[in-house]
């Protein structure tokens, strides 16, 4: 099944059934307002959404339109972001000449949760000098996971698959990360595409707690890449069983996979510009690839399928501050 | 004024407004449900409390059983964790011969904030082998502060003041420092004392956006230290500009002091197990003073006085996993 979320005015807006072409919806009803509270007694939910997505399939629902439609979560309680595809790390490490990471668990930090951007607002910065940047990931959301739950137990608390941008400042990210204190100023609010998807709706691209598709990302109407989301080192239920190592996690955390990069760069691209500018060191000694200006569109979709995930299509704008 | 939030069974339990020894209360109302809520439309609540404040004032209101209490906010969409007490920093530096964190900055990391524990509740964790230690920290609430708004302007957000123990694990955190991730199994989740402040029943302890005021820390019913939160490097209100700069920041925001320490740590002793252990190091060439163990019990008070915002009493135990 797919969901989206429609705005109503509320913080978190109107939760919708959608169509598997994400053109019709039916609210999921007065017992279901939310997202997030749906998610809280998921199974129940699911069994009475079931019959609204049979509708859905008859033909039933409104025409639902995509300008309406908020974030699937447009807040939550939790949003942790690992970097889980290691050829970004090594690009990242290779041109900058920096040490390599030494963990043998997940990266992960704790990102802002109490505002997801839709997947057409404009996103507002406050000066193009942070070197304004966007990570195409994949997301998943869980119910709520005991502290101390296992990887193969983790796999059974994926309730929704999310395709995500995470706005990220690069001006800032390096100062704050040599603190060791993870990025508050170089993270703001991240962009999540309409559609939330439960993992069955990906088929074959769902394997091993992974969303096995390409990323496709394009910058003012061009292509910036498309790897595939299949090459993480770890899996989201890996992820998880990391994140509750020593935390119970709630019912809608969100856990993302890092930005999305494969080994052959040099044909599929990035999901980011400052892995494009590395991979340009590498081979240049330079970047040329600037980073975004006021008035950049970023466009990201799955698998080149405009109705899987819906489609983030949002322009970069000047903070009214 | 003073508030708390009554365990009623919900996630947010029920607002309460409390008498000036903390002993009486009045519920808010069904208009203001959760502490949450109220800090979406502050100053109508604060208004419509004000009566509520003067019956208890008069002597009328129920008596409160101080075990039926949750945190102040049960959960928030944002917990902001500063380490703003240079003293802190520069003992774990000459400990452990790290190299000094370079920034002209305030640090801060984003921590867990879907769960905080009550102040009586037992705090589990997986394993003492992780090194169980505390943190005693003042923090503060904010209303909803907008994205680039200066110090200045900040303070006029900073609506409540809290007490707060920032668990921490000391085996883990080092290593999640060192990816420059920040940490996320190295910090759980934290308690809060039962009563949250406006800053003007502070009085003369709320100068220049810091808790001016010794947090009394024991251990086992032993002093462990009684440091003064006047000694931040940056007051609250430059961690809010510090913060909300790339970001806006909703209403309910928690940001922590970090853990509270002073230069006279001779004779104030310290807030935090790890920061005594770094004195014994500097001092004597090793610790002496272990972590916690299960069945450990940690008690936190502000200026002496266990009506101002209630005592955190709380044991170490294993979690149930």
């Amino acid at each position: 099944m797919r969901f989206a979320t429609r705005h109503n005015g509320t913080p978190d807006g109107e939760l919708l059934v959608m169509s598997q072409d994400g053109r019709r919806g039916l609210p999921a009803g007065p017992r279901w307002p939310t997202l997030l509270a749906a998610l809280t007694q998921w199974p129940l939910f699911l069994e009475e959404a079931r019959a609204l997505a049979n509708s859905l399939a008859e033909g039933q629902g409104e025409a639902i339109d995509a300008a309406s439609l908020l974030a699937p979560l447009p807040r939550s309680w939790q949003w942790l972001d690992g970097s889980a595809f290691p050829n970004h790390g090594d690009l990242m490490q290779t041109a900058f000449n920096l040490p390599p990471i030494e963990t043998d668990k997940p990266l992960m930090y704790q990102g802002l949760s109490h505002q997801f951007l839709s997947a057409v607002a404009d996103v507002p910065f406050p000066t193009e000098d942070d070197y304004i940047d966007f990570e195409g990931e994949f997301a998943i959301v869980t119910d709520d996971v005991p502290m101390g739950c296992p990887a193969d137990q983790a796999m059974g608390h994926i309730k929704l698959v999310l395709l995500l941008n995470d706005w990220s400042l690069r001006a800032v990210a390096p100062a704050e990360m040599k603190t060791g204190f993870g990025w508050i100023q170089a993270k703001p609010a991240c962009s999540i595409a309409p559609f939330a998807l439960t993992p069955d709706e990906l088929g074959d691209g769902w394997r091993d707690g992974r969303v096995c598709l390409p990323l496709r990302v394009e910058v003012n109407g061009a292509w910036f890449g498309h790897p595939n989301g299949a090459a993480m080192a770890y899996g989201f239920h890996e992820l998880i069983a990391h994140a509750a190592r020593t935390r119970s996690l709630c019912a809608g955390t969100i856990i993302g996979s890092g930005t999305v990069s494969n080994s052959d760069y040099a044909s599929v691209g990035s999901t980011c510009i400052a892995e494009r500018r590395a991979i340009e060191m590498i081979a240049d000694g330079k970047p040329s690839t600037g980073f975004l200006r006021f008035g950049d569109r970023v466009r990201m979709l799955a698998n080149d399928d405009e109705a899987l995930f819906g489609v983030i299509d949002q322009t970069v704008c000047a903070a009214s501050v």
